[in-house]
């Protein structure tokens, strides 16, 4: 493995109020660049860019450092900070949003600092796509540009959704989203019209069933993890795309199969976030610990000889 | 591959009426029986024990012979074949049942003949679980014995079921089947408590989703083959099965490799299924057809050399 390039990652970083089958937990440090920037932090240096309240916790700050996380980007504003409430079904699939308070979030405008504008990989959070695109016109030719978006952009931001589309490599979301933004069901016929608008790449990202890349090459099927204990699905995604572009920055090419392999590692990494609450686990990650996930998910694919 | 062993398939013959997004069809000839035989035919020698009406076309009999599926034990009775009527949903997923008319089905008792009773592997379609119990009595001791069931004889004959379960080798079920007999949601858990009690191996299909085998040596995942045409899922499941038993009958072992690899054969003559209205596509695969599939699902896969 070459070593890592460093990984720019802006996003929200909130707290979160779970209500879980198993325990109702209050204030969990949570936000798609939390979740994010601890997942990649196994594999690379990160630069984060978000805002937090003055009630947000310094010693998340001081945790995120310890993984070698650049925390310069984190502008700490006036006011409370973003704020999700959610319930989960006992299906652990379902989730109902209860509450949400933008706070400081609100008036986030996305600064990038001098030092981070030629950042070889850019990890675009689930935020309004026009920040989105700030990033982008603060930042020098990355690499690879990943994003993330939801239904209520697609819904509420078409335009900037179509031109944050032209200007990125990989857009990663999840089937629901895949089929609002095409207009398609079929997941194949989905790929295939959100490809023709900006993207060389697209990740359609189904939960407990895994998630699909599709590119010039083809189709790929990471399976997903089947784990017996499911705790709390927050931030699955995002510690996905985080274990994604982690993988890849330690990549000397961004070859179809170097993306393959990253698909692997991104399912490995989401698989154990969703094993604790919040980011308890995901924010302990070794390389090995993934590593050897990453093993076991490749036995479930295991069929023997070739020759069949 | 050594020559195939044959098959003995039990299950229903039917009229399908069937309300698609694309086409309203009525009187397609369906039944678990008719899409398994169909489907294992492409490998191996089928032997079918089913009952039809005096409304059954000859031309399908004259079909199902020209495939090389023995059709002696299939009983024609006086009175109409069984019915089934359902609509699908525009997402092809979800289904609702609008009729069902067992007709002679209703009286059905499997007469296993002679000469099919040492068939060495026996597919048992969803039926009555004391139908299914009925031709494990009637075969001498097969090397292979995998069934299907479904919610209505989970609820109503749990005794039975359970019955059935300790005498079979394979269960084949959806995943909403597998949470309903075990009373787990989480699938793995599920697959745990369903092998306690009987089965050495658990299928659990997940529709587009693919489909996870169980066993002592751990979990397979077939990936579902991402289709851009749809048209009927009506007897992928039976397809599937039939698929995995055709290509175990051409293996010398029911190793867990081979198993593995059965379930791509058997995920390749599903994905065919469902692309035209009824058997119209599985009536006529070949097994190039199907091994060339098996391909295009082994390259969802593929993430190059394995030094990660």
């Amino acid at each position: 493995m070459t070593r890592a390039e460093s990984i720019l990652i802006v996003g929200s970083m909130a707290f979160d109020d779970l209500e879980l089958p198993s325990i109702n937990a209050r204030d969990v440090i949570g936000g798609s660049a939390t979740y994010s920037a601890f997942a990649a932090s196994t594999f690379a240096e990160i630069r984060v860019v978000a805002v937090v309240g003055t009630d947000f916790p310094d010693g998340t700050l001081t945790a995120l450092r310890a993984r070698g996380i650049d925390t310069a980007g984190i502008e700490r504003a006036e006011g409370r900070t973003f704020r999700w409430a959610g319930r989960y079904d006992a299906d652990l699939v379902h989730r109902t949003t209860l509450d949400t308070q933008l706070n400081v979030f609100a008036s986030f405008a996305p600064k990038i600092p001098a030092a981070y504008r030629d950042t070889p990989i850019v990890l675009l959070g689930n935020i309004h796509p026009a920040l989105q695109l700030e990033v982008l016109e603060q930042v020098t030719r990355p690499r690879l540009v990943i994003a993330d978006t939801m239904n209520f952009w697609i819904e509420g931001e078409p335009a900037l959704v179509d031109k944050m589309l032209k200007r990125i490599d990989t857009l990663v979301i999840n089937d629901e989203e895949a089929r609002q933004l095409s207009g398609h069901h079929n997941i194949r016929r989905a790929a295939r019209e959100i490809l023709t608008r900006g993207p060389r790449r697209l990740i359609i990202k189904r939960g407990e069933h895994g998630a699909l890349l599709f590119d010039d090459h083809g189709v790929f099927a990471a399976p997903g993890f089947p784990l017996e204990d499911v705790v709390d699905p927050t931030g699955a995604g995002d510690s996905f795309a985080g274990g994604f572009v982690g993988y890849l920055a330690g990549q000397a090419d961004l070859s179809p199969m170097a993306l393959r392999r990253a698909m692997l590692y991104a399912t490995a990494t989401a698989s154990f976030c969703v094993e604790a609450v919040g980011t308890a686990r995901v924010a302990t990650l070794t390389p090995k610990d993934v590593a050897d996930r990453v093993t076991s998910i490749r036995s479930l694919y295991e069929f023997g000889a070739a020759t069949m």
